[in-house]
């Protein structure tokens, strides 16, 4: 299948935040145009399947939310205002024990409609039951990349490499980290155990790390080191990989997180609605670390929403350093789209060139808080809604436009949600 | 004009945040009816114009932006990641300078329909050519609330008078309160002057107060005093008023908020990206203080959006607290409508009951941020977006509908914008 969509504005991501007039083509999922200088159409004889007039919106890769747990939409405004620990242990995790597999497929597939009306395309998870997860992101036309989400508490070690297997299917729709819940989860002997498993693979391994001062500070009392430096001692990240949250790295781990190329994942939304703390970006920043951004889970936000957390990501490091100019717009772009691809291995994802995936939104210029057009970029970043989201392609189909979610009956999914917690709340 | 919106459910925020079913009736500008124990149509006999069908979304009070700069939609984008003072005198003073009343006019208009599209109806807005603003919100249809912005710069002392009279038309449209811009921009005698004229007119006085540190310490070195303690010296709040911002309040200060009965309007998305600090929110709603939110003008925002500040009272309440229990939604939501109209005076415009304005907003649930539904208040806090606004209605006329402007041509108010601007962009 050809598309093409004209009359758009570029921000590519190749160039900075440069905006240029012009158009993409699409060859089934891959771009093969994108620039102002448009070849002859007629001369180069594509048939176009689809065709769009974009009206000047503007064109840019699609959001990756590069922490989450999708099927906790089933959890949204079920248990607020409450610490992480608290919340966990006295409400998420006793109902998560009663959660099904097909509770799980069906949690996520409320959890993609909110990507799709928000322009994520890929997501990286962690969560139970991973193989329900990534069907309902397939069958929904986008790209799980699974984090393993093991404790002591489950599943059985000997799952871990299965998955793995089962699940890092090379097609640029599922893939699988080695990983683990958090280092408060887990004996040492253990990570141990993982550490191997991820040597074997040659992963990258992902967990929560320092996003509590309760949980550094446990860390140290348990093991006389941070969790960062517990799993170097581990030799976990011979293959990098990186931490979601990292509120509270200190200096020895920041080395660590440089010396092995490791991806800080930041969560704004989530650790300010538990009152964990604000990370420090922009220190991580200027170390040269890879900084990507995460919704977290639908359950601790409570949204799916990337516009929220950029937002957040440049807000909150103003107020962490007292200075306006912390993290700049286009660093902040950079993070949700490029950053975020790289940490999940979607290198074919991230911007719009010739070559690559053809993973697109389109923003709508023409709603008030995009007006005037002073500065897209800041625009974007600092006025910009889910509510400009106009259209959501992955792999270059279209899979959300103008409000309507393509081939998904949105009505069934809700009832289904809802159904669901109407057997298990209390 | 008589109007019915069935099949609802009712957050009419005169009973917490309960949330009942039911519809609602509206004679002209006025509620009839509100609640589930709905009179027999045929017996009671009225003939309705406009009947909605709900589809079981939510009908709640309209947001109140309780301090805003409406006109300043024309520099959003314009000067970014700046801290206030550096960003007030070199970029927005010297543009501001050029400004004329046309385009405080055009600016309004682009400001008023990023209102309709978030749920809001009525602005407190402090700015220059308040007639322009006035007037533009009333031909779009929303209630104007203006305050006086009166600096040493201008305008001239006898202006302040002469607009309170003409601006204060008792047809709950538009209304004006004496104020000024803010200590660090007045002289002593001036506000002294000023205090003279609110007890003339026994009117409230609101202004910028204790938004940045440097304020409050250059005003100690000034007068030996804070803000809060000069303007009370000057005996300028003896009928009420409030302070926008009040990020750095003392106890003193607090003092004499509770004994005046003064509003704090809080505006936490300019004080984050203006890296100006986090307001004590919690602190003043213990002692009692009515507290507001503001979106502050979208050049400091960027956006005229209360869904983003009322996610962002709560979460940075929570921070400032490190309390995951700060600030619960029942309060962020009184706030965002009850709060808002006591302090502007708009005393029958705040919950949707008989006899209230019929200013009324739809919340769609049928948009997965929204779902499932566990908890409605929570959704709406801390999922909800300006895109789950499908409706909005103010003194009973729908002016926002499914995305479309009703009676409003939004393309041509985005062309003045833009031509304004491209003649005073550098």
């Amino acid at each position: 299948m050809k598309t093409r969509l004209y009359n758009a504005r570029l921000l590519t991501m190749d160039n900075g935040t440069e905006v240029t007039e012009g158009e993409i083509w699409i060859d089934g999922d891959t771009i093969t145009y994108a620039g102002s200088d448009v070849p002859d159409i007629e001369a180069s004889g594509p048939q176009f399947d689809v065709v769009r007039d974009c009206g000047r919106n503007v064109l840019m890769p699609s959001f990756k939310d590069a922490h989450t747990h999708s099927a906790m939409t089933g959890m949204r405004s079920y248990a607020d205002d409450m610490p992480l620990w608290e919340w966990l242990s006295t409400k998420i995790f006793p109902l998560e024990a009663k959660l099904e597999a097909k509770d799980i497929y069906e949690f996520t597939k409320l959890a993609v409609l909110e990507y799709l009306a928000g322009g994520v395309t890929a997501v990286f998870d962690m969560y139970s039951y991973p193989d329900e997860t990534a069907s309902a992101c397939r069958e929904m036309g986008i790209r799980y990349v699974g984090c393993c989400d093991i404790n002591k508490f489950g599943p059985n070690i000997d799952e871990v490499g299965k998955r793995y297997e089962r699940l890092n299917k090379n097609d640029g729709f599922s893939s699988y980290f080695i990983g683990f819940h958090a280092e408060y989860t887990c004996t040492k002997e253990l990570l141990a155990e993982l550490s191997a498993i991820a040597a074997e693979y040659k992963s990258p391994v992902f967990t929560h790390n320092s996003e509590t001062e309760k949980e550094v500070r446990e860390c140290w009392e348990r093991h006389n080191m941070s969790p960062t430096q517990l799993f170097e001692s581990l030799d976990m990240f011979r293959y990098g990989g990186g931490g979601y949250h990292c509120v509270y790295l200190d200096d020895e781990d920041i080395e660590i997180f440089k010396a092995h190329d490791l991806t800080v994942v930041t969560n704004p939304g989530s650790n300010t609605k538990l009152a964990s703390g604000i990370a420090p970006v922009t220190r991580y920043l200027k170390e040269g670390i890879n900084v990507a951004i995460g919704t977290d889970g639908p359950s601790s936000n409570n949204s799916l929403d990337m516009f929220r957390e950029m937002f957040l990501v440049t807000g909150l490091a103003k107020l962490h350093d007292m200075d306006a100019a912390a993290a700049v717009p286009s660093e902040v772009l950079k993070m949700a789209t490029v950053n975020g691809s790289r940490c999940m291995g979607l290198n074919d994802c991230d911007v719009l060139a010739p070559g690559k995936k053809a993973d697109i939104i389109m923003i709508d210029m023409h709603q008030p808080n995009m007006q005037p057009i002073n500065n897209i970029a800041d625009n974007i970043v600092y006025s910009g809604s889910r509510a400009n989201v106009k259209m959501t392609m992955c792999a270059g189909s279209i899979l959300y436009e103008d409000g309507v979610f393509i081939g998904q009956d949105a009505e069934k999914i809700y009832d289904s949600a809802n159904s669901i917690m109407a057997k298990y709340r209390e």
